[in-house]
């Protein structure tokens, strides 16, 4: 056993057979370094009660804290409070203050309780009840023995985690699991490859406390430093002259650390200025403008768009000569700047922004495949346009994304050297 | 051991840490289940040599498939293979086909294969290398033991697809592994509860071959239907007929089918009616849009749109009157009227769709709180808005997110019934 640590265990077919992502996982991992609890192996399991039992055996084996989500529903397959009372062989038990929590959800509604609902209100005789504030199926405390506590969870992830906030992390905190941190700061870099980075950044991957990590995911390169340390102040302490040290070697690659998008820093660098953005969509849809109000207060620099997916809307909305989609086409340089330089001037801003391109599968050709982009950009001093060629394999989802991206990344660069 | 069944073990600190979702476990776990082969565990392991070698432990009682992803890259934190070596006692040795693969691919960079990038070469002695086009990372194609098969990928998503697809998929269907299905199919409904739905369908969740399992996933209720035959058209001749039952019961709720979009059953409506759309979005910025055009050839039916995030844009660019933004305020019935009318009119199309509301965290009123959504909607026949009030609670993603499937959903009603 690896002392004082914690394992997750997700239960549910959905996710052997593929068919969802496993948020709850990373959601939990995240909330755990936060905490400082150590956090070794992630465990993913079917409904089926033998497989879950031998699951939980396994994680009895090498941890303290087992935290499992899914399986509290109130459908046949919902299987992970009676196997958990098998599995420590004790008996099951209905509670009437649930059975009344649950009766007044319903009432809410309009509704009588159903019997297939009226299940959730049992749980193992000893276990405490984790109350679902945002749902009706609670979860468990419980120490099934000595030395060993099973945190239980719904598998919907808004109940998840409202339970895990109000609930669970008090009791982590109250019950001494957490106890000093592991915290993380993670740098965030564009337009340099993981290996290019690494052996920039040389010996510095063999730091101890912060560890210093690459990863990469999907043109994203990032560095994650890791401290232990008795609190968040004093690990970023031991983070922050690393931190340093890299974002001096990474130059302008380097764009922003943790929650910070790029889009984020885009907001940042505009409020700064006191300037405004408008943005021109063609193969993106939309995506642009959503990345840059994803980010909260963006109505303080960002005024709006014009999604011009249809060679139409270019010019009557934009002001793109027919000439020009006629001669150079809609995925060129020259209707990138008239994009750019159309969504600035009729919306009134001080920068715009546009990308047209082709985001396949369909529409390549061998002078336009797909994967071709241009990103224009204009503003008072000056309206261009850069050209990319993503792969040709690339999903439509990928090159729409990247394209969106790579905008940001290009206004960001332009907005610095201002 | 459960004979001939697979186990994912998908290597990484940053999975560990919540860094990043784990997409490589859903694909395989996808692919895996349509190859027909069992799959019953997923481990999740941190780049820690003695962790991973007690998972593997594990795997090889449990399955004789072992998939890993990650740790395969050229920097000091990447250590599967060395960790498989030493695990099953035989040594790595340097394959020269690798460097000069890698040498090639450095090349067209321009570049020396850097010493990092060569401990890629070093495989276990009796491996065989499974290429990887997209990337330099090599994986193998291993018989540790008898009737154990060890297959490696690297943890970037896009090189360990086309390393799956390229090599994987062929190697398992060459050797017996993928015979036989399992086919699911994903029934997917609107406006319905999982429990209602739940109820509603009843005695068809005992279902043995389909089996019919429930799930809800943030506002979408789906349905999984899966089942065993010897063929992909065999198991859909076992689910047709439960999933036509199931079709009857809930409605116009159910709006389709696996990968089938909302946004793509809207486009599919729109072109059997020969019609065109075009969106305005306030608090969306940009996600209806996306969502749109994320189908491809969408461009037969989507003409694009206007993004007004500011009042000035509602004005300028719909003709929103400003007397409507003062009195009725943005997030209002009459401005999303005005802004699907204004839209339609501006762009020229058949149907506009509109949406303005609180996205929050900020912005909210006692007579306008966060998660106050109208969703406006235009047509030569008609124009009207709804009202949507979503949790308090809720994240700005969260609203954005279901305020653009919503009004996809109205639409998609609106359409079913001209």
């Amino acid at each position: 056993m690896e002392p004082r640590s914690a394992e997750i265990i997700c239960v549910g077919t959905e996710l052997l057979l593929g068919d969802i992502l496993n948020g709850n996982a990373r959601y939990l991992a995240q909330q755990l370094a936060s905490l400082g609890i150590a956090h070794h192996y992630q465990t993913v399991v079917g409904d089926n009660p033998l497989r879950i039992q031998r699951a939980v055996a396994i994680a009895c084996e090498r941890a303290r804290l087992i935290i499992l989500t899914g399986g509290l529903g109130p459908t046949p397959d919902d299987l992970t409070l009676a196997t958990l009372a098998d599995f420590f062989d004790v008996p099951l038990t209905e509670r009437s203050e649930i059975v009344a929590d649950l009766e007044l959800k319903f009432a809410k509604q309009g509704r009588q309780l159903p019997e297939s609902s009226r299940r959730q209100a049992q749980l193992p005789e000893d276990a405490d009840v984790l109350w679902n504030a945002m749902g009706t199926a609670p979860g468990v405390i419980w120490q099934p023995r000595s030395g060993l506590t099973i945190l239980t969870f719904p598998g919907v992830p808004r109940e998840m985690k409202a339970m895990w906030q109000a609930v669970a992390v008090p009791y982590l905190k109250q019950s001494g699991w957490a106890a000093g941190v592991i915290h993380s700061r993670t740098l965030k870099f564009w337009g340099i490859g993981e290996s290019t980075l690494a052996e920039k950044v040389g010996s510095l991957l063999n730091s101890e406390n912060p560890t210093v990590a690459p990863y990469a995911n999907e043109g994203e390169v990032k560095l994650r430093l890791s401290a232990k340390a008795d609190s968040v102040a004093a690990a970023d302490a031991l983070i922050d002259p690393v931190a340093a040290d890299i974002r001096q070697i990474a130059g302008d690659r380097y764009y922003g650390q943790d929650d910070e998008s790029l889009a984020a820093v885009v907001g940042d660098l505009l409020l700064a200025r006191s300037q405004t953005l408008s943005v021109a969509e063609s193969c993106t849809g939309g995506g642009l403008g959503q990345l840059i109000t994803a980010t909260p207060g963006s109505s303080s620099y960002f005024w709006g768009g014009i999604i011009s997916y249809d060679n139409r809307v270019k010019q009557s909305a934009l002001g793109v000569s027919e000439q020009d989609l006629a001669q150079a086409g809609a995925v060129s340089s020259k209707v990138a700047i008239a994009m750019a330089e159309g969504v600035r001037r009729r919306l009134g801003t001080d920068w715009g922004l546009s990308i047209t391109g082709v985001a396949g599968p369909g529409g390549g050709s061998a002078e336009k495949p797909v994967g071709l982009v241009y990103i224009g950009i204009a503003s008072e001093a000056e309206a261009r346009a850069e050209k990319f060629l993503f792969g040709e394999d690339w999903t439509r989802d990928l090159i729409r994304e990247r394209s969106a991206l790579s905008a940001l990344n290009l206004i960001r660069l332009a907005l610095m050297s201002v």
